[in-house]
């Protein structure tokens, strides 16, 4: 699988909103020892990072430019051309995850090529995946599932897995998007993958390993969702959980961007999710819900997680608040 | 969508068995007023058409050569290559739907370009697939699901769809995947689409349409499949069908190559199908089951449906062997 040179600097482009900054924050917050310092051209976000150039960074240790911002329509401007290519020149590879590729970008394929330095899109999956066996494999393993794409599936694996080590369980993160895996520094680009080979490429991202040793794995789209509920269920599949937790966000009502389709009830989730799972692991259980209470309160937060709760005798609870709840939540996992 | 030149001269290689030569047998069951002959090297298999050389056929009318056979790995072997590019300075295009892509042979490539052919392998999608939007289109849909891969379920919707236009219901015949683009001339091969698209796919498969008209929709792989449930998933939910109609083989046990998994009951697999199908269809409904009797004699196969629709309170027929069995479940179809 994908072996990406660390340290990185975090390139904004001319970007002025945060909220397409995910890719970027999401590395600083969840791989901070990775992130030598952040580089915009102006008019871009800061995400409060040490502002290096791409020489700066170089001297300061970093091996790769990533791309931390998503674009409205995941094209690569070309007017960021200058910076990737100034990059190159410093001695930097350039990672990138965008539904556009580096490598088609023909005057940067040059460069490179000169340069001797690395193009490496995340999306491009690995060759030679096979089909899913569905053979069982040894090893624990848990899958976050969602109501919806977007709602907190890394946060949550990733919060899950600091968790598992701090207690002393040996646990990885598995990274199925972008994102996680420029937080983990390898994965599977589950939504790039040919279909036939979804499930066999799941299979892939969490090999046999040790009797108590975890995989958390980082879930993708959700299984009512009316587009990448195949991507879903090939996840699922192949994933062969002991454990889901179901992550959601009450302030949405609808999935994202499909307001013909209202976000399933929780129990519904859970139900069909373990009927699902149970096809490739009949052990499946539910530890509980990752609430994405972002839009709430402290007060609210705690209540509407004590609430659902009772409602679903499981654990629920925000892992970006922590606190007793997510213990209970942690504990319920390794149970 | 694939447009495909036609009629065909089938080439049949070097192959000994039939059983490897489901696409040549397809072709010539189902779309006989578009196959011309076929030609064979020495030891291969025939399946009864007139024999022309690819001269021979192009005077006769063919516009391509179809490769008719799968080869064991899914390669073309070096030593068909003569005969292919006679084909092409015989004047015919040359259509393949196997792994290996006609397009990666240079040798096969240059002879193309030179001569002005088409090399068009069938595994490859067409470009800019939309992610699937989930809205309902007008018209009607009906879907073949089954228990597993490989049991009848192009089979049964070519022969549902010639029931329904012999009945003077407008229907057209959609194709998912090699065999079934190559009879219809046409469709999406749904195994080979980046899975992120493959709602999408589905949805491009069955376009909007008049209130009366029907796309009877061949289907892929299995919700039960272990590998393949994501390809189904994604089919149904971007299908939208009004009406499924269940594929089943009693002669099977296990899912194909697969021994850990039982195939499922048909009350859970009919069950499963409409509880996630009416995600993005509500009305959705079980027509009933096509059942392949082909491991069985006559009068088995008539006690055997006979009893399974007495347990599922549905039509049960094989639609090879037709008859009031295969009327009721066509009724129902259109009920």
């Amino acid at each position: 699988m994908l072996d990406l040179p660390r340290p990185y600097l975090l390139f904004l482009g001319d970007i002025a909103e945060r909220g397409y900054a995910k890719t970027a924050l999401g590395l600083r917050d969840w791989a901070p020892e990775h992130c030598i310092g952040e580089w915009t051209l102006p008019g871009g976000v800061s995400i409060d990072l040490p502002r290096l150039s791409p020489a700066e960074a170089k001297a300061a240790g970093a091996r790769a430019l990533v791309i931390g911002v998503a674009t409205p329509g995941g094209a690569i401007p070309a007017h960021w051309l200058p910076v990737l290519i100034e990059a190159l020149q410093a001695g930097l590879d350039i990672v990138a995850g965008m539904h556009a590729k580096l490598n088609d970008m023909p005057d940067l394929r040059a460069a490179a090529a000169r340069l001797g330095r690395q193009l490496i899109d995340i999306r491009t999956p690995p060759p030679n995946i096979p089909i899913g066996d569905g053979k069982k494999r040894s090893g624990k393993r848990l899958l976050t599932v969602g109501t919806d794409c977007a709602l907190g599936k890394k946060y949550t694996a990733l919060a899950l897995t600091r968790a598992f080590v701090a207690r002393g369980v040996r646990a990885d993160f598995r990274a199925s998007g972008q994102t996680g895996i420029m937080i983990a520094g390898g994965g599977m680009p589950m939504d790039a993958v040919v279909a036939d080979f979804a499930a066999g490429a799941a299979e892939m991202l969490s090999p046999a390993n040790d009797a108590n040793h975890w995989d958390v794995i980082e879930g993708q789209g959700a299984l009512h969702h009316p587009a990448y509920a195949g991507v879903s269920l090939a996840l699922l599949h192949g994933s062969q959980p002991d454990v889901i937790v179901l992550c959601h966000d009450p302030s949405r009502q609808y999935v994202l961007g499909y307001t013909d389709y209202a976000l399933p009830d929780l129990r519904e989730a859970i139900d069909l999710t373990l009927r699902l799972g149970a096809r490739t692991n009949p052990n499946i259980r539910c530890a509980g819900v990752s609430m994405n209470t972002s839009a709430l309160s402290e007060a609210e937060a705690l209540k509407l997680c004590a609430q659902t709760a009772a409602q679903l005798a499981l654990p629920v609870a925000d892992p970006i608040r922590g606190g007793a709840a997510f213990e209970a939540l942690v504990e319920a996992c390794l149970a």
